[in-house]
């Protein structure tokens, strides 16, 4: 047998190991450290090498790579969105990625990401109404109660202290899932039978829905002054969840305006609107919210950043906890140039 | 514990599992029909998505993303390419790649490619040389004979029955390296002392050198009548290894043009200096190599359909070989939206 010195091998965190990583450190205290060092990446957006995700779009859905890098770790995300997959008893979205090394191109971990995807799309949620939201925020109205929802509630809890919660789903038993799967976490749930009773008197709406069209899932009469939005659902062209009336209204914050062009609820707005990009609100560069009546929308569509924080992240807790395996990923032969002789001696080793 | 059911688990090909599977279907024949897919593809050209591969450059080296799909499937390798790596004991050229259904999103294979780049490299090498080098060529020198030396040399035998290598490599104990490994192997094997000597009298010049700047491997007065010039070391910005003047004299063809004319040799010639796609000469709707004095330079760069090529190979294999273990990847909860009650489930058989 050939012996597999370490520079093969790259940490692995499965699914198993992600759920238990999870658990280990804890959602609320896992939610809150990753909003922290995705807050903290935003700070030195400057530091990173932007590029909007990379798609390959067909009928049924799409799938995207998401590579950035801080001149240091390389980071990429590969993910998928194809909103049939539910009926077909898979996952909308699924995800993996890979951190790596810049200085020698080596991968570093290669993680599940479909687990991660939802906890730091939820911390991002969360950081931008840190800012965006009015300080007394306590109730969040939550559209679309699919596989996202929960880590949206858990996300708004851990980090703003929302407690009140007003589900819709236009599958009532996603709602009722949703509801059972928080029970029990200090929320007080109400299941509402439309999108208008479930804003009602919110403080905040995140629409989290899945369809591959444009859709409106709020209209303009649905939206209060003060209102913070967050727009998680609409994320790829030609699908959208606000109507063009509720943008006109809003200030409007964003990612990476030339990803969120292209992907975002802004995608049906001229393309030099003006937006707020999030991070100089985080720096202090740019206001968030000016006053209590301002409606202020995150028009979030999930960017290569936020995976590389969750990926460095995740990376940070593999050494106390062991959570991983060791994958036998990349070819090390004792002499780097003697990749053939490598699989000579796997052949002499085999006879 | 948490059942895996099926939908979790993705095929995965290490290290160990590439070399028993191109051990176990014989280094030729895995090279033929990986031609043979990779010739296909080619003719295929038109029902890809293509575009150039996605680089992230920093002083020491690259990484970079290369998808692809045919509407059926979607690929994507990641490479690093980093010149100084040999001398800290790794690879300069590591890789790993995916291939996944377009129509659900979820990924079918995930395999190393460091072995499988050097084997998919040379067989495209192969290829290209078998439509564009003379028909009686059975001499070739090597100049560089690092990493992928001996499998460009194992893919000119097994295709086209070249059976005379000269080798030249500024390390001395490379080329040394190189002849070792394949001794036995039905080559004639001379070890030359420049760049000259090797190409006095070859019908075929592969020239696989890494150095990350321009530099001259050959110059012109090197390159006599009829030679077929496989270049397949330079493929980054500024990293280039034919004097200009030797391309001036040569018929060009490249894999993809937009990614060519960034990466290859043709970055230093005007962005509209005429090339031939090597896919057009496959289908036979122009011309390769015309007469016995014309220099036909494949200028090679690496491209996505290639890798997908190789994956979709590969892929092929598995069943019958069972070379692979199972990668809990994914994400799988009963119900597609209930990753958050999935986490649950994990936390209540954890207590
Ligand atoms: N912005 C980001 O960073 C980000 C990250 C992850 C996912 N997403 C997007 O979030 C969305 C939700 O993802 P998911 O994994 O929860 O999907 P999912 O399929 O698990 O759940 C979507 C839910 O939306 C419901 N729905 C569809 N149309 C609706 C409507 N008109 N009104 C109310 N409910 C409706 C469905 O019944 C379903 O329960 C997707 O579109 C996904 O692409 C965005
Ligand atoms: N076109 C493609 O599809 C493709 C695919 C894989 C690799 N590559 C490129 O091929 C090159 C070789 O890759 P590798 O894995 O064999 O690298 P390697 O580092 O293992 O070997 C490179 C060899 O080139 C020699 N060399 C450097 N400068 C030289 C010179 N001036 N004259 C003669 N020899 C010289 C080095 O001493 C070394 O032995 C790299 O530049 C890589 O990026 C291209």
């Amino acid at each position: 047998m050939t012996v597999i010195p370490n520079l093969n091998i790259v940490p692995f965190v499965s699914v198993d190991h992600m759920m238990k990583l999870v658990l280990k450190v804890g959602i609320d205290t896992f939610l809150r450290e990753l909003a922290d060092v995705v807050e903290e990446d935003f700070r030195r957006w400057q530091s990173f090498d932007k590029t909007p995700r990379i798609a390959s779009h067909s009928t049924e859905g799409v799938i995207e790579l998401m590579p950035t890098s801080d001149g240091t770790l390389y980071g990429f995300k590969y993910v998928n969105g194809h909103p049939k997959n539910m009926k077909e008893g898979r996952q909308t979205v699924t995800a993996f990625g890979v951190l790596s090394d810049v200085g020698n191109g080596y991968p570093l971990l290669l993680t599940e990401m479909t687990i991660l995807t939802a906890l730091r799309t939820a911390a991002t949620s969360a950081v931008a109404a840190k800012y965006l939201a009015r300080q007394n925020a306590r109730s969040m109205a939550i559209i679309g109660n699919g596989a996202q929802s929960e880590f949206q509630a858990r996300a708004f809890k851990a980090i703003l202290g929302i407690d009140t919660l007003r589900l819709f789903d236009i599958d009532r038993s996603a709602s009722e899932k949703c509801a059972r799967n928080l029970a029990g976490q200090g929320f007080a749930i109400k299941i509402c039978d439309s999108a208008e009773e479930a804003v009602e008197g919110a403080d905040i709406v995140t629409t989290v829905t899945a369809d591959k069209q444009y859709a409106t899932i709020l209209t303009d009469n649905m939206v209060g002054p003060g209102i913070h939005i967050n727009a998680v659902g609409g994320d790829c062209p030609g699908k959208t969840e606000l109507h063009r009336d509720i943008l006109l209204r809003s200030d409007i914050f964003v990612e990476y305006p030339p990803q969120t062009r292209i992907e975002g609820e802004i995608q049906q707005l001229p393309p030099d609107y003006p937006v707020t990009e999030l991070w100089r609100v985080i720096t202090g560069e740019q206001q968030g919210r000016a006053n209590d009546r301002q409606i202020t929308l995150f028009d979030s569509v999930g960017f290569a950043t936020e995976d590389f924080s969750a990926l460095r992240y995740v990376r940070s807790k593999l050494p106390s906890t062991g959570l991983y395996t060791e994958l036998d990923l990349l070819a090390d032969p004792d002499e780097p140039r003697d990749l053939f002789g490598m699989l000579l001696r796997c052949e002499a080793a085999l006879v």
